[in-house]
């Protein structure tokens, strides 16, 4: 009997340093320690550098790779030009996605596939993502390009650079959260096309561009978006358990619940409901939380003992939402993010790489013959 | 113990009915019919429709397809200009990827993912593939660029567009198999890249700069490439023998030679072969001709019973130099011939689409905790 592995699923094809995801008990821990861990106590800065070298780094090399980062946070003034004269209306992925290739022709280093040289771009990558996604943002919604400042966060820079002003302290922190939340989750499918590509020893800039690709797919990157589409759809809190039902009962897919992996909960989104419950216990409760709140319980009640419990993107979208960030960004967020688990899986999977080359079942004729033209029917 | 399927090397994830390839035997085959067959007596556009597809089109089909792809020839002005303006001396492979990458910007129906609406980019993609590929190629090297035809086979075009005159009929005809050979070739890495984007059901563009970004490696489009550096460096047939056996004793990998699917010969190399044969015939054999002749027999010799033999890169390159093609363009140039193949697989497996999600095999820490900054050593 031919075994065909639809999907890949369960097939390993590579051995990892970064992450684990024991999906039945809801443990996603990257270099051995818990999501939560690194939500509480790291910043997406240190997340991303301990993912690209594999290893917790010192006081001093954080600084350093802190340094590097504000110094390339600003983009070539060919790539500003080039997504100022992008047409209106264009996905924002599919810019992401062009700015990036571009990008990669003005990078004088781009054609250099050592270990030293790929983690060097990654390090103008993750920088300067942040400078391209709000500049998209910006000039696609008409207004000005704002330059990056180096007095702040990734994060805090980057809601500087999409708003136009400095956010406080508690938004800063609140999406440097989201970030490290969504910075790597294992093989992935846009880590994984970023692999594939890098398989071939291609370049830095063509596995990201790759990935971005990828992550662009409504069944990977769109669904915090589709949740923030059923949340207006449900418009207030009374209408909820309603809406929900009728859904169950018809067996219609609810956005934000769910997830391949994890069978019993997602820890990253049991760490973003606390930021949202702690903001929605500050500033009162906003409708898109009580919409959320019920929900979650009316989805567990029904069919929680079938595995299926709210995902991380069943909350990040409100908490994007409340940030400033339009639904149409939240998947390029989303990259703003697992940036650093491309870069890093491509350098650890480069180190010791080898060419994907999976096969096709053929299923088709055998044994044809040419037929001329003129004597097809 | 764990398997760990490196390179998904033998592991089936699909079905199709696109290719066949028994590499023990030197068979490949395209709906059934062998590669030979195709070489003596299709045509780059029947193969492209064949595989787009699944079946051998009527004539009608035929003629209706080719008059789309002609229609479709020229590209928006923007494209035009964007190639005009990237630096000098970038890898072709990169501008490829970004001129294509921001033709997804200007195609109004570029988000839709329906077979329909894929097929449909599929020809326009086919046939600007060829404009832009040109289009860069005389720009780098200082030169306007030349509008397409259509009153031209898609590769005598293309020879048109490059060289700014027409070719032969013998020259077309002999890139146009060039083409074919290289059209498709089963679940290859860029073939592979461009499936495992389009399975998170994102839009044909990302699936084709994945594509490409793949096949820029030098693992994979780069090998006629390299022969013909191998070329330059044996300079001389004099010289052939020793550098080969050079080269074989010290165990050093000779371009051009062995094949990872095909373990006897690699049916496309002797369809060139002839054809590079049948050209020195006629015109007396070419320096690089006779160093490929020698090369081959002393690889066979010495190495043959192994089931290593020239593959196609083998000889493609010096057919590609004697159509006014730089060695720098070869690996567009199978971009060019594949993209039939990626479209083609695209549409296949998305009519059967199932995400991709392989795993990776943990071997780092567990149950590690944060450690504090300054208590890190």
């Amino acid at each position: 009997m031919t075994m065909i592995a639809k999907g890949l699923e369960g097939v390993l094809f590579t051995e990892s340093k970064l992450t684990f995801i024991n999906g039945a008990e809801g443990v996603l821990t990257h270099l051995g320690i818990p999501i939560q861990e690194w939500a509480e106590k790291s910043t997406f800065e240190e997340l991303s550098l301990a993912l690209l070298d594999a290893e917790l780094p010192t006081a001093e090399e954080l600084a350093r790779f802190d340094a590097e980062l504000k110094a390339n946070r600003a983009i070539p003034r060919e790539v500003e030009d080039l997504i100022r004269n992008m047409p209106k209306g264009v996905n924002p992925m599919q810019a992401l996605r062009t700015a990036v290739s571009y990008l990669g022709l003005t990078d004088a280093e781009s054609e250099d596939v050592t270990p030293e040289a790929r983690r060097a771009i990654s390090i103008r990558l993750i920088a300067q993502f942040a400078t391209i996604i709000a500049a998209i943002n910006r000039v696609q919604e008409g207004q000005d390009i704002v330059a990056p400042r180096a007095d702040l966060t990734h994060a805090g820079n980057y809601l500087y650079m999409l708003n136009g002003k400095e956010p406080t302290a508690e938004q800063a922190r609140l999406f440097d959260i989201a970030l490290i939340l969504h910075a790597d989750h294992g093989m992935n499918a846009s880590t994984f096309t970023a692999i594939a590509t890098s398989s071939t020893i291609s370049d830095m800039y063509s596995c990201i561009v790759s990935a971005i690709g990828a992550l662009k797919g409504p069944l990977h990157g769109g669904a915090n978006e589709q949740v923030m589409v059923m949340l207006d759809e449900v418009g207030s809190p009374e209408n909820a358990v309603d809406y929900i039902t009728d859904k169950l009962n018809r067996k219609e897919k609810i956005m934000g619940v769910g997830h391949r992996v994890y069978k019993n909960f997602d820890p990253r989104s049991r760490v973003l409901r606390d930021y949202a419950a702690h903001v929605a216990g500050k500033e009162g409760k906003s409708n898109y939380y009580q919409i959320l709140e019920t929900i979650e319980k009316t989805v567990v009640d029904r069919i929680g003992d079938r595995g299926i419990y709210p995902n991380v993107d069943f909350y990040s979208g409100t908490v994007y939402a409340d940030l400033g960030i339009k639904k149409e960004y939240f998947t390029p967020i989303f990259a703003l993010a697992r940036i650093s688990g491309w870069c890093a899986s491509v350098i650890e999977y480069s180190k010791n790489n080898r060419l994907l080359r999976p096969d096709a079942y053929y299923i088709g004729q055998k044994n044809a013959r040419y037929v001329d033209l003129k004597d097809r029917k």
